[in-house]
């Protein structure tokens, strides 16, 4: 018994032993150091979430972020209270206007949006700025409501030392091509399909 | 041209008439009030950032949080600094050993597993946490450190208000089942592999 276990432990340590080998021949290989871009798309659960995780990931170092929220801003969240109350370091922009299906507004969708870029536009070009999430900035251009290669360019022409989160369902190819990283969240089940409802501390 | 303006937005208008009210029947469809199981596996970026996303969401509103890190702990990160020093009403407790690459003992890890189970059970009992964080727990399985059976049972129990994350790649179908919401975080895309070095204030 004692030899089984023996075994299984020499056989777990070579097996170790050979990954952690692989796992560090790949660091060595990244070696390259700069702010990055950062992609999370898909219809699950864990876009939004993800980027205000990595706010506080950035704040634990004392790093400047940015926030701004396209669509967001009607209802308060969880996430909206704990970053303006305790986190005042934090620049927090949100345009403010709501969901589109309840603005029913394309012109003044547009005008806000325009508005918001502005402020995303300022904060690229600014090298202070460690980290800064465009929170559901794919819609924008889905809907049309932003110029796609003004935004592209607004990403693209950041500083090197900056990194960018940008969020949301339905990404352009264009978001794609550009982001170092791309995350698809899938959904493979949601608890509000199932009739639960949302959940305050959790989904909002 | 301020014709065909004005038909766009009409057009728009209706749509997103149409839409608020498929999206109003869908949330008074959702009248379950409980606490929810949420499961973020898969293997691109943004598992853990989620999590500690939700973690802030639930500090907003000055719910009780509990964050246990399995396998976690041996290099510090934003979060947990940030976590430790400005969120002191948060139980955060680790595991401590690092990964089991570098660990390479399987004896000395699963003593720690299950040590750090105790302490997740613990919680998981306790209805004044509404929300838990089981960092990495996936690979306590997939390693089989922790007994899938007790694991789920304990998943299982909690209070019903309380909701609980789960992290790590690789999910077994067992916690697959039992998640409310599930997310498949699919990796489309890591800077890592493009020689990008993990980047300090949004990696770790």
């Amino acid at each position: 018994m004692n030899n089984l276990k023996d075994n299984k432990n020499i056989i777990h340590k070579r097996k170790m032993e050979k990954l952690k080998e692989n796992i560090n021949a790949s660091i060595k290989a990244a070696n390259i150091k700069r702010g990055v871009s950062i992609l999370l798309t898909g219809n699950g659960k864990g876009k939004s979430s993800s980027a205000f995780g990595m706010v506080i990931r950035s704040l634990g170092y004392n790093y400047k972020v940015g926030v701004i929220q396209f669509i967001k801003g009607q209802q308060s969240s969880g996430e909206e209270i704990f970053v303006r109350k305790k986190c005042p370091s934090v620049t927090f922009y949100q345009m403010g206007t709501g969901f589109t299906w309840n603005t029913q507004d394309r012109s003044s969708d547009i005008a806000a949006a325009n508005k918001t870029w502005t402020v995303a536009k300022k904060m690229l070009q600014d090298d202070t700025y460690h980290l800064i999430i465009l929170d559901e900035l794919t819609y924008m251009l889905s809907f049309k409501y932003l110029d796609e290669n003004l935004v592209m360019e607004g990403l693209k022409n950041r500083p090197a030392n900056q990194s960018v989160v940008v969020t949301g369902r339905g990404a352009s190819s264009a978001l794609k091509d550009w982001a170092d990283t791309v995350s698809d969240i899938q959904e493979t089940k949601h608890a509000f399909n199932a009739g639960v409802m949302a959940r305050k501390g959790v989904d909002f």
